[in-house]
């Protein structure tokens, strides 16, 4: 059975991305490709790009979908073995995974991380339970510490608009008013050491993330020094891995049309939400520099070519 | 692009109530208008009839929908320009109206007034956003000042059952315990003043609506006096606009059995949700004189030609 | 009209279980039976297993549905008849449930006891309402009282795999932290009644169901007595009816694996969500002797079952 947790679950990230762009075209070909099948859309996160997203993803291939926002449609979930269970959660994952995948065909998973207590973020429990207990693909709808199908639709859009065939990709953290998770720069790290670009990482000291995904990536602390020249400016906040969950205080690195002036024309990319003026200037979200929305738009395409590949595995 | 936010957006409002009564002979003849299109709706505020009959009228049309509920399900938007984003609000309304259009065919949008400030409200800043933004047909799910689609079955209703060429309809204030918007009556005002009836509104000193929205109709503060040989009587509820959102005082226009036995036989109309024994008596609700459960079933077919002009334009 | 309210909607169980197995097979052999058809599912509580498990039944019979969470998506529904509507609850349920019908071609509705007022609980005032006032058939999806179509799947359960003719089928309360409906247990009492099977309840004094539901039963207060030779125990925690909604207090009434040893390899049952080692301990949960994810499995089947029934009626 093909799961789709990672970058690890893709053979050929650059394919993909060729065979993703190439949906755009004919969209509803593969319409009779989920007849019959049932995808399960289990938030324990709130969700608006994806929820919509993986939604009219499995519309396009003629697939059902149900979704099921865990702490309001259900209860809550526990998530370590042996435990009585007389407090708050009033089932176990191992039940409610398994239940879960005897009504659908296959699961997307949402569930972000606590950033209380790594060793548990980092070892993916929730997901993990899913894929253990579920027996149909699980698809990661952003875990606590990746986000794949935004990586492959991030992959996508650098396809589609970069000049030159080695282009200078530069991940650059951004100041933000409360602790987000790791999972979304962890996973672009991921997706670029996997393909042929000049990959660079920028942040304040004490911001760096987890070298297991972070890889080959050259890294900055020098934001200015970073982005000189690049093609492609990915902005984006995370909290401290060090420093588990810390918000980081550094205004100073918010992205703006005057700092792109320095770059080979960047494209300019986020993964939204976005807060504006705290994490991006209106200036430079406004300008002709950003390609956000295509970004944005890519979602669909990403989700749905994952889909296609589990249906037709 | 055509849009429905208001009467303005509908050419015949005569000629669309009698191809929405129409629609009901053949519900399922247009099933194939909606092959490979996904309507997206998107509620701010709770809804019932809206939110199923939407849907409905989609799946009739062979559409797919996605429904969100944006506080519970994604976050709060940002509404206004070149804000610096540090407070609750997680995402802009430019970047989630632009996303939502880029997954979706139609939106529909329902998004309550605040009822604390006028102006903010009666620039329907939020509907006018996604129109700028979503770059796909929007729909009024009810808005800060207008229902439309409530209007158009309240037409559909009213043609249905009169029985003398140019009716008088009384639109008559109501008590409540809580201020509710003016949507439903201003929008009711408009298209009454696009078609051929004697049209009334009755209310207590200080409860006009904005004359924008009831142009010719004419205006008593007399109830019995408004109701004398009436054919329709709309009952609702609304708060002030003048004191804007004040709730007013009034008990004695509860709508009564009594009070209908000076009509010409009338026809009895609300919009539901209706609190009985407060806004209309249980003997009046009871009678024959009501109408209200058909003007809630023409929610389904008003839908569904807004919907089908909207695909086929 | 046939609804499915409780077993009396449901002229041989025994047929009926044999059919719903008989769907495993097929189950997509009826598709074109909902055609053009919707189902409404309303949640006046939370669900996980009945939400997703109808959903599917829908969608592999080819409805669509729609489903309302009330009190998140809508608002507090009055029940009493002739009440001034000026507190909590914003519409009666005789509008709304009009409403609804009128909208959907089956309603299934969820909606637990107070398990404060046992008159109003056990009158089911808020099914029967529904069933007045919809117009369309409604199926139970667990009401105050009872809870059907996990009788129905319990009853597949037990027809698959049974060894003997007539097996001991033994109902024996567990403890939990918080008072639960009796929904279930008397649900299962209802319908092992309607069987040739040899059926035992089990629990402390104080904690017996209503007779109006237990009928023939033989009736234990001492555990191990019951479970003696049992080939299935059906675990599951109740409140209590005589002092109504009171939780009891017997933590040795677990069920753990040591119990099961003095049956006749009893095959073990629970409708979920179970809480683990307050319930069913660890060593029980995780044996061979449990068939609770088959049971579980079935929900799919006996809805469909259900819904295949009222569309072909």
């Amino acid at each position: 059975m093909n799961h789709f947790l990672s970058v690890e679950d893709c053979p050929n990230p650059l394919g993909w991305a060729h065979e993703a762009i190439k949906l755009k075209e004919h969209p509803f070909q593969d319409k009779l490709f989920g007849i019959n099948k049932t995808l399960g859309l289990v938030f324990f996160n709130s969700s608006l790009r994806t929820r919509l997203s993986m939604t009219r993803a499995a519309q396009n291939l003629g697939m059902q979908t149900i979704s099921l926002n865990v702490s309001t449609d259900g209860w809550q979930l526990e998530m370590d073995e042996g435990v009585v269970m007389n407090g708050k959660n009033a089932e176990h994952i191992s039940e409610a995974a398994t239940v879960m995948g005897g009504y659908c065909d296959v699961l997307g998973v949402r569930a972000f991380p606590s950033l209380v207590n790594v060793s548990d973020d980092y070892s993916e429990k929730l997901l993990l339970a899913f894929k253990k207990y579920a027996g149909v693909p699980i698809i990661n709808l952003e875990s606590a510490t990746l986000h794949p199908l935004q990586s492959l639709a991030d992959l996508m859009t650098i396809e589609e608009h970069k000049k030159v065939s080695k282009p200078k990709v530069v991940l650059t953290w951004a100041p933000h008013i409360k602790a987000l998770p790791q999972a979304v720069p962890n996973s672009f790290a991921q997706w670029m050491n996997r393909v042929d670009v000049d990959f660079h990482i920028a942040q304040p000291a004490g911001m760096e993330l987890d070298e297991a995904f972070t890889g080959e990536a050259k890294i900055h602390y020098d934001q200015s020094a970073a982005l000189r020249d690049a093609h492609f400016v990915y902005v984006k906040n995370w909290s401290s891995f060090k420093e588990y969950g810390s918000v980081g205080n550094a205004p100073s690195w918010m992205m703006t049309l005057e700092k792109l002036k320095d770059t080979s024309n960047a494209k300019l990319m986020h993964c939204l939400p976005v807060r504006r003026n705290v994490v991006i200037a209106d200036d430079a979200m406004d300008s002709a520099h950003s390609i956000i929305q295509d970004q944005a738009k890519n979602r669909l395409y990403s989700a749905q070519l994952v889909l296609r590949k589990i249906l037709t595995q």
